[in-house]
């Protein structure tokens, strides 16, 4: 296994410049799903590539309908040594609302916190901050060694927060090119700044639009209400349906293949010692709410959910206006777990819907993607060696963790490469993922960078 | 009573002239809410003061924190005359949106429609054509016999279509020169050119806002979803209670003081032969909906409602965002029916609102305002002396009507000045209201030029 402790030494040396990098690649709005950041989103993908160039890489920005993919090769590692693949994504959530920002979301800025300094600006860990932990470590080991241990593939992509429609059509066209052993991804989370985790399951998602047509026009209410449906209304109590009083999910099927976890999965997730009050209060709750007779690690990844993620009808200006709107719409997803099929899923909450449109309304629903939920393999040397990197680096080993988001990517990487992916995130659940202010405590970065080091050096030590 | 078919003479020969008159009227862009229309409104008051003077009253333009109030005051009439108060408003809705109108808002232009010439123009019916009914009428009186037949104040404000803040304070303060036996209104409708009406209900409206907060911030709902409460769901789930199945309002004490029409008002509802069919066909709609058991008449005229005018929370945008939102905002409100106290039924939704806040969310709860029902007195000489007047032009009695809408003037009348209010309009359902395209049918405008010259006549007869 060649020598860490110097490679760790340049980290933490260069550690001010890593830092510098980050904040240029935040600067970048790179919201990919908005039509008016195309350019700075293919901007962004540029930068990158000309970092992973810089680094001695073969790199290329490659052009697809949507944002473009990343992509870099490294050939420096001896002949035999096992091939990795780096994922992770450019893009980034909208930063609105704009007014809950402290500072601007794209001119990233380091304050001080309880951790130590921390970056913030949208994208600071989701994923431009994970996905630069990697970056940093392969740059390291390169200063170092003048080459990397193991055979590097670097794959980037812009449309992770969005439609994601470019990834799969792009896997498949470039099977040869991104084949390796194992998939590594920085998009998940930790206990905390000193407890390291590995994620081994990931829910999946089924998100659809719904809009529900009524009158023909908007009507004055005076004149018409208490006559006529009113879709606002209408709309509410179809989503009120959608769970009972247990909170228990009431889609058509929706249960049928949702499996309990083993008994000493129960027992691990009990020893990890999850602190539901902080996990709240981080959400600035106080309580937990959903299924009866669930913990919140249950609830949050083993129980698919079914959430609104926005609704919109009438008038929503100042003041008051006595109208009866001509039409209401919804956004919704329903987070899935392992056996769940999406397509049934999807296809049971289309059901619902139109099960219970009222007379004279008329439905529209949009199937807007989904993704199975994904378990990874927790025998796999991959995933021994990454345990013992970041038990290397933290002074303790690793928890297993389960994650309620979802990374549709594991799923492709699976179905399309045969590639199991090794879940390894440095991001906490303070950090305000998708929210105003999202940050990346500094400390989690630099161990990140340390970490992505360490596992470079033991997988090299997994000859194929 | 004075000898009326002059007068009629009178309004026929000089009818091309009423209709220039109400042309000039209608192209002051008269918008009182908006600030760049300030001088505008200012000046449309003036003409219209300028007008009345021009019939020999005693006019001025008052000015208020607001808009002015144009105030005419004739005393030709014989002593022990009734006195009647003609209220009508100048101001006008803003035209928005242009691109739907066939001709600019405020260049009247005369069409010819299947019932014959109309003028098609921001705020030919609403008010402005339905004040120069009696103006006109007025007009007609003082031309041939140079004296009115009865005491008249008229009375026309410019605030009606935006905050109406000026009004009560003015009526307070000017309660003995504004003091009269009755005050006539015409700004309601008629069921079609050839079958007038007089309105006698007016339904009254309790208008609120209500956010319901959870989580402190926008949540992922991948690393939240199915252990916090997600305020949109919860605020659907609220907003479905309102109703039973029955579409009976559940706000606590709704339903206590409203009154079952009498079986004589029922019988007089059905002999108007209202078209369902027509009235929905004009909403866009099918069918009807609202409260089991009752004709779509009652469920406008005698009924109180729950409506949402307005929801939104979450992300609205364009394509999918994963988010549990922090809140959730919805604007409703109810119309109210006669002998419903409107305080009472806003602490019963706030009440409603309150005692279904779920566990671990906070509440924003706004009353936007109140206003009672009207039921106007159908045994007064007044009101038999207007349907005499509208039979006498019509050829055929006045049917008595409710109105689903609001005019809270007429409850600060009563309230303020002790007065009772006559509804003679001369609108018809499709007049685009507030829409584009608005229209006044001329053969309206002279029935209801002709009709208020009968009333005249028939006041005349009662003595005080």
């Amino acid at each position: 296994m060649p020598d860490l402790s110097p490679v760790l030494r340049q980290i933490d040396q260069g550690f001010d410049a890593s830092v510098a990098r980050l904040q240029e690649l935040l600067r970048f709005p790179s919201v990919g799903v908005d039509p008016k950041h195309e350019g700075d989103t293919k901007a962004c993908a540029r930068w990158l590539a000309e970092q992973l160039a810089g680094l001695g890489m073969e790199a290329s920005v490659r052009p697809t309908e949507g944002m473009p993919m990343v992509v870099a090769h490294d050939r420096t590692a001896p002949g035999g040594s096992p091939h990795l693949l780096y994922y992770g994504h450019y893009d980034v959530q909208p930063a609105d609302p704009l007014e809950l920002w402290a500072s601007p979301p794209f001119e990233p800025t380091i304050v001080e916190g309880p951790r130590g300094p921390r970056v913030v600006a949208r994208g600071a860990v989701d994923d431009k901050g994970q996905l630069m932990t990697f970056v940093e470590a392969l740059r390291a080991w390169k200063a170092v060694h003048g080459s990397l241990p193991v055979r590097v593939t670097v794959f980037l992509e812009g449309e992770e927060e969005s439609s994601g429609k470019s990834l799969e059509p792009f896997l498949e066209a470039n099977r040869e090119e991104l084949a390796a052993d194992v998939c590594v991804i920085s998009d998940t989370g930790m206990l905390d700044v000193d407890k390291p985790a590995i994620t081994y399951t990931l829910r999946g998602m089924a998100y659809a639009e719904v809009t529900l047509h009524g009158p023909g026009r908007d009507l004055h209410s005076g004149m018409y209400g208490g006559a006529v449906v009113n879709p606002l209304n209408a709309l509410c109590r179809i989503v009120a349906g959608l769970h009972d009083e247990q909170g228990r999910v009431q889609v058509p099927g929706f249960y049928d293949d949702v499996r309990e976890i083993a008994p000493e999965e129960a027992q691990a997730w009990q020893r990890i010692g999850f602190d539901e009050k902080a996990f709240l209060q981080a959400a600035g709750l106080s309580v937990s709410q959903g299924e009866a007779g669930r913990s919140v690690l249950e609830r949050v990844w083993s129980r698919p959910t079914c959430d609104l993620n926005g609704i919109w009808g009438g008038y929503t200006g100042e003041g008051g206006k006595t109208v009866i709107a001509a039409k209401a719409s919804a956004k919704l997803s329903c987070r899935l777990v392992p056996d769940q099929d999406p397509a049934k899923v999807m296809a049971g909450l289309k059901r619902f819907f139109e099960e219970r449109v009222p007379p004279g309304c008329r439905l529209d629903f949009t199937d807007m993607g989904t993704s199975p939920a994904v378990r990874v393999p927790t025998d796999s040397p991959f995933l021994e060696a990454a345990r013992a990197a970041a038990a290397e680096v933290f002074g303790v080993p690793p928890v297993l963790i389960g994650c309620g988001g979802s990374i549709p990517v594991v799923a492709s990487m699976k179905r399309l490469l045969g590639l199991d992916t090794l879940l390894v995130g440095f991001g906490l659940d303070d950090d305000q993922v998708h929210s105003p202010n999202e940050k990346f405590e500094l400390v989690c970065y630099r161990r990140g960078i340390e970490t992505h080091a360490a596992m470079l050096g033991r997988f090299a030590a997994l000859t194929r």
